[in-house]
């Protein structure tokens, strides 16, 4: 999408590809909304530290950087040796799998690749290939948005208030997003509507990522606390809500998402405002059963006693690291803890609809059209 | 309550009078949980400004600190002239009410102490008995905040795990609190329990103020993100929510508070979580009919745009003030706004109870109690 740089809207995508350099770009997530920088990473091991650390985040945005850090690592074999080649590229494949080692979109974006590669007979064919697929894999992400867009896009009448929660656009992705994607579709074709932002405590990804995207594309929007939407929706002030998902099952209809999902769609359904999941295929669970036995990571209590990345110590003097990098440290009396479970479970009752790149659908109809969604059996 | 100090626990109430210094001495609730500090104002100007700059905050605190604060203007006054002396302290009464001017509780608190004077026939007289009154009405506040303990310990119960929402605790009060004091009462009992302070943004009360003075107490407690008690809420892990209230009324049961109460009311409610108000009497308004006519204050989006008092600048780079009070700047795009509803209102089939001085009723009980209750016939 449109990113404003010195005055001027330039398209650029979150992850791309600079092929004469062999590096990878991505723009640092970290210092938005204070500043857009956009780094490239010279060799794979930097990628998968950028992985690592954030510097990338979004379960398709840190895919598409790891299949280009596949394809960056194989173009920088020097050699004519096949067995050699294949062993580097493993060595490649495990540093960048095991920089987010519970994620599992890089792992399948990369095996993409690596069997793409397969089919070069020298090594200048097979870094050659390997690049082709993960562009090709970077593109069809993008695809697969829009199509999430054009089915999404009717939902959206003139003069809504849309609710969002965290961010599912395209600093997630590698362009578009998959929550916002029909709100660009609605926009592109003349729409004019409303966002609120939820701010996303702890994290905040709504008020410093969500927020800064939607004034890159010049859509009307306000940043709100997490305690404000039901009193907003109380005065009939919201008139849709769509999220992302980070796993949805499709046996049950159950969707995970980032934690405070569940509190809006609790609030949504009590008020009788439609409440859409926006999602990529990959993102389907088809094992899992129940959404209890989805493991629900709890993060570090930091992240909810301090605030921002730019936080006081407890003697109440700011602080930031040397580096400018985000710095959670506890402002909060130093003997309370905090729990911070990152993601909760919305039931499928809660949901009006998920939209996904093959259409919309009800929860309870994504196990009877799993072919179509590209489930197994 | 007890404060630690310096290792040691001391008695200590927030909102306290220096007679033989003519000085109100507070606890500097802006600098919390960085730093404690007790300021004493000098004089009534000194006293408005530290209201008005939220040193002091929560009704019943910034009520006993105008009732010391008149006491106080009047004390200062030298000479033997009676008819002086009033005009004086009506110059003093307009000082203190003019500080908070939407606040009721401090008008009424200063109301009793100036017609507590009016028997006074000397100006040595009327000086004594305002700072009686001031004193009868900071201890019946607290006396009232015990009254409210006695009644809602009962509700808890040893391995409790609690939920409560800003701060309604002795920090916004003379001593003791009104949602906290069924806990602290609770406690005295020898129970057992848990308390999640949910954090309260945009102000965080909940982090910065409750989180403190729990650990003061020694009482067991997490902060958890303001998006977070659905998801425990779901996993069965609150028993029982206690909030305060900023304004009920006694015709609907209908409870304003602090942004987001409606939220965890929504979700008790869902999940069978017995969902408590504490009240003193002064909240309670015998005159509204409907709680969409409560005026719902729209506050300044830097507090939604930048977080506890010590934020970013856009350029990233932190600041504070000089003389190190709270700063608050925008730290989301300069393009993005924030909607910022400081309350909201909890409607009665949401509220299991309201405990009060008196006992605990139904919200739908209130105006047939109403005598018992101290409203107008």
């Amino acid at each position: 999408m449109n990113v404003v740089i010195r005055g001027r809207a330039r398209p650029f995508r979150t992850v791309s590809f600079d092929a004469a350099a062999n590096a990878v770009r991505l723009i640092e997530q970290r210092l938005l909304p204070h500043a857009f920088r956009v780094v490239a990473t010279r060799d794979y091991r930097e990628t998968a530290r950028a992985i690592r650390d954030m510097v990338v985040r979004g379960a398709p945005a840190i895919a598409a950087t790891a299949a280009y850090g596949l394809a960056q690592g194989a173009r920088a074999f020097r050699g004519r040796d096949v067995a050699a080649f294949d062993r580097h590229v493993e060595r490649v494949f495990e540093t960048l799998r095991t920089a987010r080692p519970t994620a599992v979109d890089p792992v399948n974006a990369m095996r993409e690749v690596r069997a793409a590669m397969a089919a070069g007979r020298s090594v200048a064919e097979r870094q050659a290939l390997a690049l082709e697929a993960a562009e090709g894999f970077a593109d069809r992400s993008v695809e697969e948005c829009r199509a999430i867009g054009r089915h999404g896009a009717p939902l959206i009448r003139d003069g809504m208030r849309i609710l969002t929660h965290c961010n599912a656009g395209w600093l997630a992705c590698v362009d578009v997003g998959t929550a916002t994607a029909p709100l660009y579709a609605a926009q592109a074709a003349g729409r004019r509507f409303h966002v609120f932002c939820d701010e996303t405590r702890p994290r905040c990804q709504g008020a410093t990522l969500t927020a800064w995207e939607l004034a890159q594309q010049g859509i009307s929007h306000e940043v709100i606390a997490d305690n404000a939407a039901g009193h907003l929706m109380a005065r009939g002030e919201i008139d849709l809500v769509i999220v992302g998902s980070d796993r949805t099952l499709g046996r049950t209809g159950e969707v995970t998402n980032k934690i405070g999902t569940y509190t809006k769609a609790v609030l949504a359904h009590r008020h009788g405002v439609p409440f859409y999941v926006a999602i990529p295929l990959s993102t389907i669970d088809w094992e899992l059963r129940r959404g209890s036995d989805i493991p629900i990571e709890e993060r570090h209590s930091s992240e909810v006693l301090g605030a921002w990345g730019v936080v006081s110590a407890p003697d109440g003097t700011p602080r930031r690291t040397a580096s400018g990098r985000p710095v959670y440290v506890r402002v909060a009396n130093p003997t309370s803890g905090a729990r911070n479970p990152g993601f909760d479970v919305t039931p499928p009752e809660l949901i009006t609809g998920i939209i996904t790149p093959v259409g919309i659908f009800r929860p309870g109809e994504l196990w009877k059209q799993r072919r179509r969604l590209g489930g197994s059996a």
